[in-house]
């Protein structure tokens, strides 16, 4: 048997095996696209288009569908080279009929029409989630989110709380923090109490995990309770605190050296470590993606302005990790580079997990080393392989498939053929990555 | 077809493709080399002898040609595993009629003889030029460099800009500035008014690029006009304005985290942005080599005693690339733990660029890396794929021989056995990266 | 011949060459496993089955040492994927008689069996060095390690640093080396009279190197005699002058900027200062193993807790490096993000050469890609290639075959296919790396 051979008989045995989708942006009630500008939409395609010379202005809103299409269409030639640009193939053939191997700016108007008529059929979800093989997949929520009107095993909710660790500075925020728990946030009490009906409300809807991300200069601590409760109050208003407790003498080196001598990092770092605790009281594991800065390319399109200093260690976790013996975090770093940090990690800590390839990892050429290291020296069954970070449910399948590929040629290069696994083996160990520990870790 | 047949026909394909290389150190009156002195003095052999135990006394100036030619090959069986000797046997085969596999001392004086043979041949310029199939090759000039006397048309000036950062500070720069602009240098107003005229004149000649190598921590940002004022006057002779003005008080918090808070760093800041304003008034590229420390090693041969720290970051240049959206960075950067950050950097950023493989990254595995990576995510428009950095054209090459080998392999095995391109398309994408983008980049 | 017939023609001809293994943790009054409890007992596999899931009970003392075995090996097949439990299989296969291709929990017992009986032998050491074909294996000594009793040439007596480093602010370990030399340490003088007595009695029992594990923000430099003086007394009792001497004003801001405003890291940075000066005294290579933080799990297993901050540079180490061309400096980095610097430095300075490939980094996709790296630019006489890091001797054919195995593929990949070796050159330069460089670069 050759070499392609073997590797495109594990990649189909993988193909077989039912998908739980740890991690995505799926809105449960507009789950799959509803034009092929939801497809096109995502940030992948918009920023690639624009990078590669595309104004804003098909973007802007009263823009028609159609007209945004072809002018990102029209730039696809510019990146026909990617990686996104072969998951989009794979959808129009995949979803809308399409039958040749490559999409042109000639093949707007068919493949926009086509997309009309295939995401109006009224069971497209279930085509969709039939076709991907797809049983759960996770969702992304915002602390005031409804998690009514779904079925919460199929769409799972999930705690996202970026807001409440970074923009609790915000009146907005509070407010909003304050209309979905009944509870004003004017000290380290009132937080907690805010924190701790949150959690009581996602658990109680089935929610699985607590998520954020986070920048590469974080750094989570204890702060002590007296030092949080002046920093939420000089943040909620008492203007006279700021300077008076924030000067940096009252907190730790630490502090200091990771910038936090304000009332917003100490108030972050304080909210953070609530979170954590939260996760413990609740049994929920607390996904960490680390890594990003926000908002770096200012004039970037819609999602197209995060980007990242790798400068970045999980060093920087160690109080976490060892505050927190009982709860889980999957991790995610942003890099590469990162991704031998996360492996003696999770060789070393019980309770930290590898999970998945983020956003400007997930590409085939890191997956595959990302991949590769962790399959040699981090246990089997502390490894979560991937999920979609899709916005719509027409992407898990693609994106699942680029990663099975690289899965059966890692399988197929580092445990067959050297003789460590027999096919059937390999199978096995790519199912506990895909599947068995997804449904372990977050006891779905 | 096996494998490697498929990945020879795309580097047979690859060699076809004239050449216009975007950055060497080509001195155009002397483009080729006259001994073999010169192709074993390429800094790449000495520091790789010395490197491997040869002392600094062959490289004295009384020692003569063909001696110090025999001392170098009489340390290369030493490093004749690295890439750099598979260079220079390969000029001994297709230069000097070598017919061997390897090259020991005992080849010496045969090979030195030949060097004087073939170099001296009227026409060897020529040759070499044809033999690489060589269009153009971008040089790497002083501010004060003539641009008289070749044909800008194939030797492309550029204007390299290490000197006017850094080194404003020694009074024997300023006094060249001043020769080749007729300003003195005493404030900012004259620097810019310096600077504009370089400019001007370089452009006039046909100029393509502004370059400029970069130390690890260096940080762009705007200063303002009077601060630069004072920076140039402390550096120019009025020495007691350095104390006063810059005790780092005036000075933002960025340019005191970033080391700025002298005179010298300041100008180096004011000058660089200020270059930056005049690649956007000009219209050209602003090329940036980003991460060498000079004089790591302080008895290291002649060019051969630089290093870095990898701990840098693009972060470092966000102020730059939000202000200066019309200007095109192309980046080199000196290590592939830097890659994935320039592959992120350039799919947002519509005005950064990949440029090349970088000194201690040019080797086929960081090659192959870097490559591999930067195909799969950035828009195949954006990515100028490799330059020689050669001091002597007959480097040029062996050089891109070996990254046309690379980019044959990655083609082959990321492109065309996927399925993704056939045969001849990946080689409309090798010579996409190999010279179109040259051309439109760099409007040659 | 395929490709795999190359690349295991290659492998057994590297499997004939007779081994010197130069840093190992042997105990030469006890170099072989006495039970299966001292295989499985060494920390790879303790830290897996911890973080895999197990508590700390078996790990007890108290606990049988079949007891033990059979827990560790209880959990192993959650961690069966890892090139930890490959080496186990093999040392099963190779030393005791098993014949299957996976051991499970079922076979605790008999393989404890099995190792009582083959442990047993009396001639059991010198099975084990005939089977591994090991002549020779360097040991880790701290200074007051008897040195007696054993053949030096079979295994290698190598002066371990760090507590003289890192530790001499514990009176006990200032006793300890008070009791090795006879010397009270109580200022610099007496603290050099000290390293030089240890060096003196190293060298003249046949010590072939000096050796310490480092931080990774360790940054050597020259402190002022005066001022270790007066450090060692701070440090040695005299605590008035902790304050007085060492709040930073008095140290250059080098040393600030590490860290070192304090007796300890002041104590810290002169010892290492002066262990490297009685390397060029006693001319020894000074081995550096560059990256580690200790103690990172608090609650992890023994010799399970450390981890690292990757973000460590050789730049630190400039200094070191310009300040004693004589001395040998065998470089060890714990993460392969830190391999392009060895490769870059190693190229640049005579006195910096590869060695192996440490801990986390010490897994077959780290091997690949640094050794290829280190292959394709260092010259070939300053590689070491490996070492075994073994507590006991039946760890050294496993992971020399793990070694042998990869360095098999790279030459057949890298040198043999592309034209540019011979199988029998490759072999010899396989043979350099392991074997020939040990011998001359530490005089073995």
């Amino acid at each position: 048997m050759s070499a392609d051979n073997l590797s495109r008989d594990l990649y189909s045995a993988l193909c077989g095996i039912p998908l739980i989708d740890p991690h995505s942006h799926i809105d449960p009630l507009a789950p799959v696209a509803k034009s092929l500008d939801d497809i096109l939409g995502y940030h992948y395609y918009t920023e690639l288009a624009h990078s590669a010379g595309m104004s804003h202005e098909p973007l802007q809103r009263e823009v028609s569908a159609r007209d945004r299409v072809r002018a990102i269409l029209g730039h696809m030639g510019r990146f026909d080279n990617t990686v996104q640009y072969a998951w989009f193939v794979q959808i129009a053939r995949e979803f809308l009929g399409f039958t040749g191997d490559k999409v042109t700016v000639a093949d707007a108007d068919a493949l926009f029409d086509a997309g009309q008529k295939a995401f109006a059929q009224p069971d497209w979800e279930k085509q969709v989630l039939q076709k991907s093989k797809l049983e759960a997949i996770f969702l992304t929520n915002e602390f005031d989110d409804s998690l009514d009107g779904f079925d919460t095993r199929k769409y799972v909710p999930c705690l996202r709380t970026d807001s409440i660790v970074f923009h609790l500075d915000k009146p907005k925020v509070r407010e909003r923090l304050a209309d979905a728990t009944g509870v004003e946030i004017g000290d380290a009490q009132s937080l907690r109490k805010a924190i701790w009906k949150l959690f009581a409300h996602f658990k109680a809807k089935g929610a699985k995990a607590c998520a954020i991300s986070l920048p590469p200069d974080f750094e989570p601590f204890k702060l002590a309770e007296s030092e949080l409760d002046r920093a939420i109050r000089a943040l909620a208003g008492d203007s006279t605190l700021a300077k008076a407790v924030f000067g940096g003498v009252q907190f730790a080196k630490s502090i200091a050296g990771a910038g936090h001598a304000t009332p917003q990092a100490a108030v972050a770092a304080g909210a953070f470590w609530m979170l954590a605790e939260h996760c413990r009281e609740f049994e929920l594991p607390f996904d960490l993606m680390i890594g990003v800065n926000r908002k770096v390319y200012e004039s970037g399109v819609y999602q197209g302005q995060d980007l990242f200093d790798r400068r970045t260690s999980l060093i920087q976790y160690r109080n976490l990790f060892n505050a927190f013996p009982d709860v889980t975090f999957p991790i995610s770093v942003l890099t590469t580079g990162q991704n031998q940090e996360l492996v003696a990690y999770s060789w070393i800590f019980p309770n930290v997990v590898t999970n998945g390839h983020w956003w400007y990892s997930n590409i085939p050429a890191y997956i595959r080393r990302d991949l590769g290291e962790r399959l040699q020296a981090v246990p089997k069954t502390k490894q979560i392989g991937y999920y979609s970070d899709a916005y719509k449910l027409e992407f898990v399948l693609p994106k699942y498939n680029m990663y099975r590929r690289v899965l059966a040629d890692t399988l197929a290069d580092d445990f067959v053929r050297p003789g460590r696994l027999s096919e059937t083996e390999a199978v096995a160990l790519g199912k506990r990555i895909l599947r068995d520990n997804v449904r372990e870790i977050f006891d779905v």
